[in-house]
């Protein structure tokens, strides 16, 4: 297992084979990798940040952490690279190896298949390239399995791909409330109905159950964030950075637990405050000895035409809260790993709205999981 | 773990942690649990087939193998058993406890949280009650849990309920082949476009995954058994046992290869033999020493008024082929557990089509995936 620069242990002591059924045998199937592939704001980002800024790649040794199908990897080496490591945890590596000899680069491009916190490199590299972000940044924590590559395979004047990465929330109105209120409903009056049927049939009382029921569905229906793409018109209030990132120099415990104080000014007029948008943005700077010559920016922020596969993450509140133009809010954001799957995420937001005279409108706190 | 009767390792070695992220999962959920008690079919059986049979229950000692909600060691209890032990490996055992307790048998109900390979009960009992048919029967290979908790619990004497066992097959029509065959040919049109794309703006060649991809597809929308419930105006031909459990005797081994030679006639008139619908049913019949006095029937035959949760599994050809009344099949079938995953299944079916004459119309042989 590879080291970490602060002491916690890679992948979190997770056992293999359960991360495997959890998490990686998504990234083995084609279709998946096809859907990525296919996202064309992901690929015009990493393709014009490389064929943009060749200097950091022409004669340079580059790693492509979680190289997929290889795309990044071809790409560093069309790029000029002298070497690239292409590390990847599933079977996808056989097909990226394929496609490395059929666009000519296998001189250049090693496909090494296994988990980048087990796998040895012959060298240190001048380039750390890898499209690690999950939804809303960090779902998946598979940043962790590049800090891991960064700490221990990185030159110390080298360079990460991307460089930069924010966190960013804003306050959002979404019809997904109703949609999701109803599906509740409905789920509670069927369960209802079964409670006095199995009484009346079958002479056994699930009235007890009825509590970790509302329970289950309501942490599913109502506490669940939900992806989705969200129209610029739908963020109602002005957006607010929760969390930077720099790639070089993060480690594992700036990302396990973040904390944020933010506001928002509403910007809609009269208008539902139905909940919280979530999204990121990478960006690739290179490095201040050694600086991009275009800096490139990836955004997963709510566009009418330039949407990703990644979406937005939504929390909703129900009921939703009426606001108007000039109300504020305070918001307190926490975000801690799943304990049961540390590639899942659990958020709370506290918030207090006020009005634009300072009147107190209302507080509310709540709990979201982020599956 | 567990002995079993035939040397075979109970849940075939498979890690435990991998086997709960598999499988077991689902089932910690209430809203599965719902799902399986709101149906109505299953529940009427086993209810008649306990309270129509109380002789095998009243001063009894049973074992629920996977008591889920633990409908059925309630029911066992209400019945008049003297003891219920009532197993189940995920958390959902607490939910059981609770309801037992609620519903005033925690004398004689006593829910163990575990897996019933690892569990230890101070005695043996009269009666193995359990639900643990998947779909088609086997999926799931639950059976084995129920085989390994006869052979180390059960008195000699003792009664399974269920008692047998049947798997049938049958040739049906359906218009999911044309349904597939477009998502299938969109999907493989798609992929041509992302290939010449790809090329044309981002100069990687995806061609050589052309393959692969294929095959990944044509096992998703073209091999892949569906779940469905089907109308017994779309069985096209007399369904066949392809094979029969008696589960008082019946070994691991004899469930982990089927092989099975059938034969069916047409009795539709001209119409599309697209494929195979396979189902099972199940029979509370007591043992021969000790029989019930109503005879019970569960079956997930293709039915107007009566489907069941488990509807069939559908095995589609592409193309479908035209029959006519008299023509009749003659089919080697064969099945068999996934490499990779215990609990899924392969089948394959190979099928010689004849017309009433003894004229030979075509030959296939065609392997599906249950997943």
């Amino acid at each position: 297992m590879g080291s970490s620069s602060n002491g916690v242990a890679p992948n979190n002591n997770v056992d293999k084979g359960v991360d495997y059924a959890n998490y990686f045998c998504t990234y083995a199937f084609l279709y998946h990798q096809k859907e990525m592939l296919s996202d064309r704001v992901r690929m015009e980002a990493y393709y014009n940040a490389i064929f943009q800024n060749k200097h950091h790649f022409t004669g340079k040794t580059v790693l492509d952490v979680g190289t997929g199908s290889g795309i990044l990897a071809i790409w560093s080496a069309q790029a000029g690279a002298k070497k690239v490591y292409a590390v990847e945890a599933t079977k996808m590596a056989e097909h990226a190896r394929e496609l490395v000899k059929t666009n000519g680069v296998e001189h250049v491009v090693e496909v090494i298949e296994g988990s980048m916190e087990d796998v040895t490199l012959p060298e240190k590299v001048d380039v750390i390239i890898s499209e690690w972000m999950g939804y809303f940044l960090l779902r998946e924590s598979m940043f962790d399995s590049v800090i891991c590559a960064r700490d221990r395979w990185l030159n110390p004047d080298g360079i990460m791909y991307p460089s930069h990465a924010r966190m960013w929330v804003a306050p959002i109105r979404s019809g997904l409330v109703d949609q999701k209120k109803i599906d509740y409903d409905r789920t509670m009056d069927d369960w209802s109905h079964f409670v006095d049927e199995t009484k009346t049939f079958y002479g056994v009382d699930m009235g007890s159950l009825t509590k970790p029921f509302t329970d289950e569905q309501r942490k599913y229906y109502l506490e669940t964030s939900l992806w989705n793409n969200l129209h610029p018109n739908q963020v109602i209030g002005k957006p607010a950075v929760i969390k930077e990132i720099d790639c070089l120099t993060a480690s594992v415990n700036d990302i396990l637990s973040l904390q944020a104080n933010i506001s928002s000014i509403i910007t809609a007029e009269n208008t539902r405050f139905c909940g919280f948008g979530g999204w990121f943005d990478v960006h690739f700077r290179g490095r201040k000895e050694n600086p991009a010559k275009h800096e490139i920016e990836l955004t997963t922020a709510p566009s009418e035409d330039l949407g990703t596969h990644w979406g937005q993450q939504v929390f909703l509140l129900y009921p939703s809260i009426r606001v108007s133009q000039g109300d504020n809010m305070s918001v307190n954001f926490l975000m801690n790993r799943s304990k049961e799957n540390h590639r899942l995420l659990e958020v709370e937001f506290d918030c207090e709205l006020r009005q634009s005279s300072g009147k107190s409108l209302q507080s509310f706190s709540k709990k979201f999981y982020i599956e």
